[in-house]
């Protein structure tokens, strides 16, 4: 065929975040697609942004920016609690929470549970640069099963929680993993002086419901509920992310408390996070806290379903 | 024509920020589509955002966030000079930073000088919700003229001055106004309590050279120098800005202080711009420092130019 | 903003023929844009194909190619009748088809039936170069009715009809001018020696289905069938046309008896049909003929939908 | 990640074939990708039109309409020669030109010269569907080189040369195969009675440039020149062919003859060559018979070049 002036050309992966735009990478190469049980998931080399892992066709992390999502999704809770040995990531099949987790050398004992088993073993062959063998460290421990399943099996147990779960899609495996109930079985498996982050969907200014809700939920259970945001580059999206607790608060914290953390507990490489970032993404704005206001408390018969 | 699973029809804008990426925007409605002198100028109607302009296919801003942007662009600022009553506005052809910046009763008089006569106009007519008639206060004064012509005739004069230019790009109109000669001469315009807003290029990791480049050069001239971002939904990005000051610091104020003065100038209606958002914007990430890091003086001789 | 690397910038217009392809056309600028009470129609400036009308947002005709469409559309019927004085277009609104059947000097009278008069006056004004002021020839005679109610008003009365209607969408205004009760009221107000062309939709091997039901359909009611195609470049789609005929066969005249009555008719300036290509339309290929093999019979009670 | 009103989402290889327009496929699968030494190649799943080869990003055929081209490639050559025993294929990796000439039983000999060798196993591996094994009948010889070096090596030896070949794109590899010098080896090559059918480029409205270019060149060397067309639905564009003879005419056959040989040898299956198409796709319209009208003579010393 005759090849022009071609200004466009090659492979494509297209998102629909919204019915307002959508967001279109462009793959340089496909390392490998294989369909789990639980959902499609592709591994691609795109331009930008490096090596990449698609679920279901919507992006889950970059290379080259991955640290965006994963540092905000760990070290505030990490650092909010005074001295974390005991830890849970529930999902973040790619590894890479639960490795930014085990940067803090006061963990003694990590456990991960995913649904996906398929999954975390592809992204343990074909995304090292996401785990870095951290679901080999000798400290964790792989559970491949239902988080609802495993978290209401422990109590007074965990120093922190982190809950990387995909959005709670209508009948999607993560629905009943946003709910109220399930915020107290988390809040039942933590210590009295435990730290939950959660992953709480994006928080731009045509779908932050979702995160409102959460948000809401949350201080249902937990005495201490600070929403927190950051940027995901290759999302081309603000993230919201909500810090729960039950006795210690991320604010109440100083710049120097945070610094002499991480560097006790030998934390270093980070590029989104650090003492002064902490407080930033603390600080959302008015939109969002509006969004806050309007939320309402999801629970097992009321689950969130897609409101626009 | 068979209309058959209509699933992505439509009218679309696609605009390339880099290799990586294509933003398409769904546009509902055309309104207006005219080509001034130094650009093409659209003004349509996009699914979620609203109405928006597009300057040389290329977003501006929207209605539905404009305010992401306007308002960190504008409120640091006019926020950190205790009492700003003469204010210069570079570009910003919408009107909405002007709209901002006279938000502040204290402003008695209002420049805005931009070389764009005709977008002016067409923006007053098709944009008014952008406006809200700033362009016909009694305090404004519009120059349609070279910014640095009209800047370098005035000494010891401005309180505050809001460069919202579009980027430099190579043999552009702006080009010649992110140098260090012109940072010298806005130094000079302004009084010794003066302080000086730059709008910096985006903030992603991909990209964040121009906004390292601003930063050294503003650092040549002005003693206060201090970076800090937002995200504008429509952008699909993290955004960039920089204070710069001879006197006053926007970190040496108290969230009290800010809140005092906006409520004495009668600044209200704000959707990102807060007390705690203030110093939230000036916390930016361990990547975007090393970008800053990078960056080189601009000049005359050597102007900025797309260094990827 | 930042205007970089920009390789594929711009306005487009997306089309979804099928789940499998999307069309993308490269708008240059839009000149009007209209609801009228049947449609939502677009009149814009394309790359290569300029000007061009889009209805429901789903491409009509472009100015570059548009004979590609309308003289098989026309002159296979108009050349197989011996001598059409009195013709009838059904749709048609942008009077292309029209314009291409006055081209005929044996016509003496034009009927033209559109539903849809805001869309006919809007290309009387906005698309000049397809009517060529046929609207306004003092043998036509415009009127805006039902197709189907015009039609039923005459018996043995038109020499040619042309049926160029939108496709049958179910629930849409032309799903009853599809069926075997309509085209016998157009067999009933033909003459004996009356000839029928019919715009049946496109016949690529992925969606060739309504194609074959309006040959099945005319089958029942003509004595003469006669399946054609053509290629229309910016439909980028092989598109099916179907002659049916009381008395007069396509086939059984010679190339030489088409040039002379081109010639005595003082139809010129044709790009797509001629003497040759009159022939080369009706081969159709395998694939196309068992799509019509598959074809069911459209009647009233069951009429067309979307069947793929 | 959100995973809303997903309208467009997935996998999508985007084409260029001019600035006007983007022929976007919708990718469920990537099966292999590989960077011979000629082309970067990819085997993908498309919606639709099923598996399909792309080269160089550009589409080369797909699994469900992969007929449309290569039985107009092949069949009106070997129809049109009385006996072809000794046939050359150049270019078509793929192996459905080969196959699609193999099928006229009475070949005794077919040499199919590529000179890419990787992209030919490639395709033995990866694409049996269209190759059906005729890599290794009986009859065949693979040569991997230089067509026109192979060429020259004969005379008066071919019944059928068949040129599949990439577009002669400046300094491509097969710019050099487009010439009267190549097409003068060709003539040299073939028996008294020879017959070459040549793949010729694309015949829309706005790029039949290249397709005159060649019928004038072909007009150079051979006594018959017979250009002709079809329509390939998955490169959405009409697609040209010449056929050039040095003593049989494609036209001074009936259908009957046709019909006698394709059952004499064994011919079946075919979806879109039959006796009907053989003579519809000679009449090709007055726009193109202009555009061949305007070709120029394409030689050694001045080859094609991309000339819009």
């Amino acid at each position: 065929m005759a090849a022009a002036h071609h200004v466009c050309g090659g492979m494509l992966i297209s998102e629909t975040h919204t019915d307002a735009m959508q967001y279109v990478y462009r793959v340089k190469h496909v390392y490998h697609m294989e369909e789990t049980p639980y959902q499609l998931a592709w591994v691609v080399e795109l331009e930008g942004y490096g090596k990449a892992l698609f679920l279901d066709k919507k992006i889950q992390s970059a290379l080259g920016d991955e640290y965006m999502f994963h540092e905000p999704m760990v070290q505030p809770g990490m650092t909010t609690h005074p001295n974390p040995k005991r830890i849970l990531v529930a999902g973040g099949g790619e590894g890479a929470t639960l490795r930014d987790a085990l940067k803090h050398k006061t963990v003694e004992a990590a456990t991960m549970v995913d649904i996906d088993e398929q999954l975390v073993k592809m992204c343990d062959k074909w995304m090292p640069e996401w785990h870095q063998n951290s679901f080999h460290d000798a400290r964790t421990t792989m559970v491949y099963d239902d988080a609802r399943k495993i978290i209401a099996q422990h109590r007074n147990h965990f120093d922190v929680i982190i809950s990387d779960l995909t959005d709670p899609l209508e009948e999607g495996p993560s629905q009943m993993l946003f709910t109220k109930e399930f915020y107290q079985m988390i809040s039942d498996a933590l210590t009295d002086e435990g730290v939950l982050t959660v992953q709480s969907g994006c928080t731009d200014p045509l779908y932050p419901h979702l995160y409102g809700c959460i948000a809401q939920t949350l201080k249902e259970v937990f005495p201490i509920v600070r929403p927190y945001w950051c940027f995901v580059a290759s999302f081309m999206l603000p993230w919201g992310f909500i810090l729960a607790s039950k006795k210690h608060d991320p604010l109440e914290l100083t710049q120097a408390d945070i610094a002499k953390r991480l560097e006790e507990r030998g934390v270093t490489g980070l590029r989104y996070y650090d003492p002064g970032t902490h407080f930033g993404m603390f600080q959302i704005p008015p939109y969002v806290r509006d969004a806050i206001a309007r939320g309402r408390v999801l629970t097992d018969d009321q689950p969130y379903f897609w409101e626009a």
